[in-house]
């Protein structure tokens, strides 16, 4: 993909204000709100039964996130997912901790199994634990190569039949076909609660304005990686609290001429054989 | 209202130091209580029914909040306010988002028809929908004259029988008879999640120390909109993350010098064919 | 103890990197993320019935604060605890406003009660509260000396078998055997929500690395105090909203040399009938 059409991408995020529903975790609420009004979204967080589907059906996608969650927000998640697809809007997922709980991996599955999820953004072993293959990705935060996440994104996206964003040092995205690769950011983010949740959120936000999730997928990872490049220059030896303001106020900031300058993407290349190249 | 009725009110609030309780959305709780805080107020979270009645009733005011509303939260809602009734503890009123699902249009009514509400506080959508007056402002964000928003703000104080704050370009606080235009504020407030909450909980400490529901009012959203204009001025440029933080350390730093310097409220005068004059 | 033991101990929580389970309130969610984030901590938020005896077990503590308790969390709160005791994960308890409502003072009773509690954490009047003593320290806030504010925390220690961590203008520690007093911190604390919470949190991180806890409990007041007084110099006359950020900074940067300067620890001497000395 080229960086033009992250800018182009970007641009119609700030351009149509898109209104994103998010039933997200209790500890995310606020920087989640902030980091998608910063990009130039509408966010709104709705959790009842009584109106996730009213709230659904309004919306340009729907984030659901499992950090905090309970039965009743599991059904909210159900009942305004359904909805969503209903009404062809976009739903990206994340599934927080699945693999830490029985109840949380047994729910990110059942998300899976009775929404049509557009996207699925998590790290390694999140994403492993929701497609069930625990077993294969053992020391995942460990001795793992790059090699093999990238080959756990792409059959987990088959077998999901969706595109899915894992998160790391490198992100990979996927439709399973055609794989993304994507350098930037920066170690700071892991020192920030909620900056993988946001990214969720954010992704949604371009889906919301891209028919083609998987690049408004690349573009919102290159996009937040950027930004957090930026602010963590910006902020260097300052330590997270400061890395964390200046992170909303870049999210505000970043232009196509930092995308341009920074934006760090590579299509992944399949030879013949079905290795991969780089 | 002149001037020094304001910074007398500011300083009561500072030297009083109110307890407000808040049941409010789970999005702005942080940033309300640091709001508050950094005022001179103390606030108190309480949201369970086995509790709220004997929170309420130590508190000098009383916020309600329906951002993230759900049944349990409803029920608690009418609990404390019926019991800071029965005390004579000021309820204010932030209907966050009355007309954008049904459930929170027909809760919206039901807190105003089982609850003495003393203010409410809305942008003119959410005010207009409490009111059952939707059919009457469509395109209410878009083409309205600010001469409609102050009608709808007396009728509706009228209608409802309580002080109406509409926020918006100009805010209008009125008790139907009687009307004031707040000019002061700035759109980065738009930029940060819960600075409509945080301005209802404001309200509600000016309300706890003041007889005169209407002078609080107009005395918080004075205070308040001097405070967004000095913290806008003090980052400007930097983005809504240091806005943010800006504006909580000058929530405890607006004086009455200041006030006095760059306050913009003005009495509305009706002539006596009952036009309007400013 | 002596200041390399509290180094130790802070080197020790940054090596290990121990996961904190914490149920605690809606309000202090993400400050209290961000600041074990900060530490060196690792932690998690999960409330569900369903899935907090999984979260509990693979915990290096459990931190439970009943801030915005409901019976749904209070249960979960009870799972977790006798699953955590099970295992030998040490629970620390911050009974926010315990004394506000019969509701939170039962509770905390129960917990206490039902719980072997490693660390109880509060001010001077949650602590009576819980203790069953509230009797005796009317006006708890005002007339008290130093001295009656020792005696509550010792005693109570020794009724509820735990270690007391009684927070106010000097810090008392104490598992009723051993006293230490702690003098340093801010008064600013008292204008950030969540400073009381997020200390009770940190430690639980402490505890998670250290067999003694109540050298655990020392080393972290120690930290945190140390750690407020920097950052507040460093943004002395800007405001709670700049320091705020700045003790994000600082939790990360805080260092054994910091400690060795600024710690003001002292051991309380017991003199031979039964008076106290500093």
């Amino acid at each position: 993909m080229d960086k033009p059409m992250i800018s182009a991408s970007l641009q119609r995020v700030r351009d149509v204000n898109p209104l994103i529903h998010n039933i997200t975790n209790v500890v995310v609420t606020n920087f989640t709100a902030n980091g998608l009004l910063s990009l130039g979204a509408s966010p709104v967080m709705a959790y009842a039964p009584e109106e996730v589907a009213d709230m659904a059906k309004i919306a340009g996608a729907l984030v659901l996130n499992i950090g905090t969650l309970n039965p009743v927000v599991v059904e909210s998640m159900i009942i305004a997912g359904k909805t969503a697809n209903e009404y062809g809007i976009p739903v990206i997922f994340d599934p927080v901790g699945a693999g830490a709980t029985t109840y949380r991996t047994e729910t990110a599955q059942k998300i899976m199994n009775e929404i049509n999820v557009a996207v699925i953004r998590g790290n390694a072993a999140e994403i492993a634990n929701v497609a069930g293959k625990q077993s294969n990705i053992k020391g995942v935060e460990a001795g793992n190569t790059q090699g093999d996440f990238v080959e756990l994104a792409i059959s987990t996206a088959k077998k999901l039949n969706t595109v899915v964003v894992t998160t790391g040092k490198e992100d990979v995205i996927t439709d399973g076909d055609t794989t993304y690769l994507v350098a930037n950011g920066h170690p700071i983010l892991t020192k920030v609660t909620g900056t993988g949740c946001l990214l969720t959120s954010v992704i949604g936000a371009f889906a919301a304005v891209e028919k083609d999730i998987l690049q408004a997928s690349v573009s919102a990872l290159t996009y937040y990686g950027v930004t957090a490049e930026i602010a963590a220059r910006k902020t260097a030896e300052q330590g997270p609290g400061s890395f964390q303001i200046e992170f909303l106020n870049q999210l505000s900031k970043v232009s196509s001429s930092d995308i341009d300058q920074y934006g760090d993407v590579k299509k992944l290349q399949i030879d013949k054989k079905g290795g991969k190249q780089l």
